[in-house]
């Protein structure tokens, strides 16, 4: 039901079921705007602009010059995802904005969804304003209360943080960010900014997420929070010079999102982000195949073995060579272990860190050229591998790692390509830890979101999936570029090898965050979780087995690392099936049940197949997850392998202990999952 | 003679000939210099040292560890140049200090020429400085008085001002930078700083010069002046993050240069900045020839054509296509015009600038992705050009301009070459007219220097003889890199054509300052000298048209436009005999008479010939040039055709009266050539 109500002198009112948004245009001709779910105040009136280099005023002074209104109801097909199709249904409200002391053009775009709202500004094609630089966003999200908020530190170069949850006017980021020693760096000025997408939760049981959509050519927004009174306002990543984005008109933003719903689920469900993107700019994706890998990688972060050929890049011989220290992982000796086991268990890829030349002396220390991204370490054979890779119907990915220096990458990107066009690379994972170069820009910054896409473009254009690690977080972009798989820009399972790790909460926390955007590289299926670390032998990560498993369904990406050493999952045959079964992309998803910090229970359907997957995690309280199967085909028996905690299991003593059983089920079954303290359930129903 | 002086205590002294050095070590383990010559001071006691990130205090509680004295006597030959051999004579002072409080190692390395001092400073690769910044310089150079000084601002971005002749006392750059509105990007925030080469004389008649040598990953060294007691002090130019440079021991500055003698022609024809640079990185070096060139340039300077295609980038017809303006300079039929002249007039380069998609919108927006460098426009067609050019005997050079987006072309670079290779282009013309991209990058900061370096190693990958427009000025560095035939980096003649033009006297100082470090690209040679300028009718050029050919000999280049229109060439078809005769190669030069600011004449031996060639020009006073031709070869009759000012020229009123008449000369001749105001004579003498 789509109710479009008429224009009242400034103020107009849409509405598409249970969210209603008003435009208002005050005495001063000041843009402002509200949302509301079900007649509760969402988003209180908030101002709507801009201070740019050349006018600092595009905030008010406006008129409404015209409005249009519009609606689509479509479907579309991803390449890949949580569903096969997606369903865009929205009322679109186009307010014509002119400033009378400037004449400028400025139009709002209000899309008003079943879950929510978002609004793009755009800057049409003018006279008055062709070039111009802005130097503040001022949108604001006025919250109707003191609501309890998910949150991590609005940082310009990190999203690596752990989850804080407290009320909005406990937000401060300042000891967050001086704690977070593990994380390579942090740039957060403002203490009381916060990163998106934000997740609250009101006292009357709202759920609201605020993120943005299509980041394109523009920094990536954060939130400044006003701890006094609940007002959120849009902060920009700056420039090296301090400014925020160089617009050349017509220009648009990114769309500015607020989901909103009664129920949890709904937000992990919403694919209205996914909706303000644009559609892929090809239809030639047969190429772009959504996949597990193996990786020699986890032995690396445990301390096994190292990146590095040798320990010190003066560390040479005679001859200048570099005298190895017996320890490197990317020898061809062991890539081929990875490479038998992917091939022995359903895995299409294996990842290979630290192949090429570099990594003596790669971090830290503001270095712009490191890696040349096709030298090969003399005990790497790129060319054997290859060969014996394709042998055994297993794909390598192509490493490349820039330590943030970017220019350094788009100077060797075409020759990096070319090298991966030539030895049959078809995935990369880029990487961007450290300090970024060109010197003085953030990895949140405008010039660093158009690289990303730069890679993103000619990784499409040499038929390269992208795994990127470090860029900003994901804003949906995936539709638009199907082969840009995945992004980390996150707190993943890998702080569980080299720091204090993630809660178990953690994983609960995600899907309302850091996932709203896209899918992340989080590296689950830690089998090993106690003892693993060379150096810290206490280490433990704060999960049960069963619920690495369940993470393949919760956290949702169409690249999965299956991320242990192999010699552990030979430990635990009888769990590891779930991985080996486990798929990566999916006709239809089902949110269970849902509290952000407390528990999720997902139900998907394998692609084009009749085989559904459950995945249930709770946070460090132990739960019941119960799931009817009523999704199921009716009639139709299948056959239901529940991986479970055991009765004596729990994250800190005892985390490997599981149980497996079998059992027929119906779409009349009610599955009831035990959750350890920190623990999690798998489920696979296959047909009968 | 060599003179070395044994250490005594902390004082060393170094004299070779009338140069003398002493290097002291104060009571606070403070270095210091000085440079002394026929026993007068030209440097007296300044601190040397640095001012890092890591460590303020790099310039005191030093040890002197140990230090050791060579010489060295050699010839070398250049690639292309002023002489065919070049004599490298200098004794070598290392001096190993040691920092008591930090133990870092620094060494400074003197060498003392027979016409001045050049030293550096060494990090050697030390456990206690590995990767470092340079936060500051602190190089002093403390003058005996308060001398002439020939000086133009130190501005990070641009060299192309006019020169202020003032006594140290009075400079002060802000009205200079204010009224230079002539100049696209100025950032000149120091209003005492002024750039190398900086030319002085002293009262007592010594002539002076600082600048510095092989200028490889560091910023140019600009120098602050205390206008109260006449020290200078080395000022670097920053990065967007306001430091210096990024280093990583072993690592080493350029060198810093002091010529000095009592005759100024000795400045002229000193070698020291040569001598100081690296050899050429490669021996393969045949197709590096130097050339003059015509373009199609002077047109679009002077208004009579355009660079780009439209008159506006959003002039499209209905399908999207740019509608021509009509005036557009490099079309076909225009470029074989300029073919044509070269191929008939020994000339056997065509410029073309405009050639490539862009134009409409590539100045003045800070705009990153302008040009592709490889697109031409419908109406050029370059490989009808190219075979035209080949059958003609001529090359046409490519125009990479980059409007200062250096982070485009780096990512394009590749292309752009490859594109290159596959049209046969073995010249290159770039240009970097704007604000640098990297943002907050300056055009003479550590990353815009390595990135000139970049497009230099290119270009020799890719057997490309390089022009760049507004890069550093020159340090000496076509000596390792000999494809980098010449740079702009100064005020050029095309500043006659769109602003109020160089005074007489701009090309008197040049010799003395600019062209120190290498060869300009000043584009001589035209005739046309007034309403040549479809905009400004009584503009004109303030020189004669004799001065225009003279420049050819005084202002050395190994490539020299013929930069006037042909047909402004056809009108004085006589004259232009000289520029068809003279060449761009030579095997010695003669330094005749020397003043900056107001005169120099200069005589050149033909590489691997018997012929020479003379110019001699004036600032805006008439004078009488006398060149005894004593270098020619004794008892051989040579013909010398003399293109003099005729009586009644001089540059205001009468610009393009000259004569012309041929006299048999031996070495026994004694030339004189009258010089009108703003005039100059050009003499070639050819064996008979």
């Amino acid at each position: 039901m789509i109710q479009a109500q008429a224009q009242q002198n400034n103020h107009i009112t849409v509405q598409q079921n249970n969210v209603q948004l008003t435009f208002t245009l005050d005495e001063q001709g000041r843009p402002l705007y509200t949302v509301q779910y079900k007649q509760q105040p969402v988003i209180q009136p908030s101002y709507l602009g801009f201070k740019l280099a050349e006018d600092s005023l595009l905030y008010k002074n406006f008129a409404i010059t015209a409005s249009e209104q519009t609606s689509a109801d479509e479907q579309w097909q991803p390449v890949w995802g949580e569903t096969a199709s997606i369903r865009n249904h929205y009322h679109q409200l186009t307010v014509h904005l002119q400033q009378k002391t400037t004449g400028h053009l400025l139009n709002l775009v209000f899309r008003v969804f079943d879950d929510g709202v978002g609004f793009r500004y755009e800057f049409p094609k003018q006279a008055s304003l062709r070039y111009f630089i802005v130097s503040d966003e001022l949108t604001g999200f006025a919250l109707a209360g003191n609501h309890k908020a998910f949150w991590i530190p609005g940082d310009y170069d990190s999203n690596e943080y752990l989850y804080s949850t407290t009320p909005i006017s406990d937000i401060n980021n300042t000891e967050v960010v001086k704690k977070a020693t593990d994380i390579a760096v942090r740039t957060a000025p403002d203490p009381y900014a916060v990163q998106t997408p934000l997740m609250l939760k009101t006292a009357n049981g709202l759920y609201i997420n605020i993120h943005e959509a299509a980041l394109v050519n523009y920094p990536a927004m954060q939130l400044h929070v006003n701890t006094k009174n609940n007002e959120l306002t849009a902060t920009l990543v700056p420039d090296a010079a301090g400014n925020k984005a160089y617009l050349h008109a017509p220009a648009h933003t990114p769309w500015r999102t607020i989901l909103v719903s009664d129920k949890a689920a709904d937000i992990l469900a919403s694919n209205t982000i996914l909706n303000l993107n644009e559609p892929a700019v090809t239809s030639n994706t047969s190429w772009i195949q959504p996949m597990k890998f193996v990786g020699v990688w986890w032995e690396m972060q445990t301390g096994k073995s190292t990146w590095s050929y040798s320990d010190f890049a003066d560390s040479t011989d005679a001859n200048g060579k570099l005298i190895p220290n017996g320890r490197h992982g990317a020898n061809t000796a062991n890539v081929k272990k990875y490479i038998d086991f992917a091939a022995a268990n359903n895995i299409k890829g294996v990842l290979v860190e630290g192949w090429n030349t570099g990594w003596e002396d790669w971090f830290g220390n503001w270095k712009e050229n490191v890696f040349d991204f096709v030298t090969p370490y003399p005990d790497f054979d790129v060319n054997a591998l290859q060969r014996y890779a394709q042998s055994k119907g297993v794909q390598i990915i192509m490493h490349n790692e820039t330590s943030g220096s970017a220019t350094n990458y788009e100077r060797q990107m075409d020759t990096a390509f070319r090298f991966m066009a030539a030895h049959g690379y078809h995935s990369v994972k880029t990487g961007y830890v450290g300090r970024i170069i060109p010197r003085g820009e953030h990895h949140d910054g405008q010039w660093m979101v158009n690289h990303y896409e730069r890679v993103a473009k000619k990784a499409l254009q040499y038929h390269v999936m992208v795994d990127a690690h470090e860029p900003q977080r994901p804003t949906g972009l995936h539709r638009t570029y199907p082969n840009w798989m995945a992004c980390e820009a996150g707190r993943g399972n890998e702080y569980n090898a080299f720091s204090n790790g993630n809660p178990p909460e953690h994983e609960t926390i995600l899907p309302f965050t850091r996932l709203m955007g896209g899918p992340m590289d989080y590296t689950p299926g830690i089998f090993k979780l106690k003892g693993y670390s060379a150096d810290v032998p206490d280490r433990q990560v704060h999960s049960t087995l069963a619920k690495q498993l369940a993470l393949y369904v919760t956290l949702y990406s169409p690249v999965q690392m299956v991320a242990d050493l192999p010699e552990n999952y030979e430990a635990h045959k009888d769990a590891f099936r779930f991985i080996r079964d486990v798929p990566v992309d999916w006709s239809d998803t089902k949110i269970i049940e849902a509290e952000p910090g407390d528990y999720l229970t997902i139900a998907r359907r394998e692609k084009g197949k009749s085989s559904w997957f459950i995945g249930a995690i709770t946070d460090e309280n132990s739960r019941t997850a119960t799931v009817s199967l009523s999704f199921l085909e009716p009639g139709k028996q299948y056959k239901a392998t529940l991986y479970t905690d055991a009765a004596n299991a729990d994250w800190k003593n005892n985390p490997e202990a599981y149980e497996i059983k079998q059992v027929t089920v119906t779409n009349t079954t009610t599955l009831t999952l035990p959750l350890a303290a920190g623990g999690g359930a798998a489920v696979s129903i296959l047909p009968l």
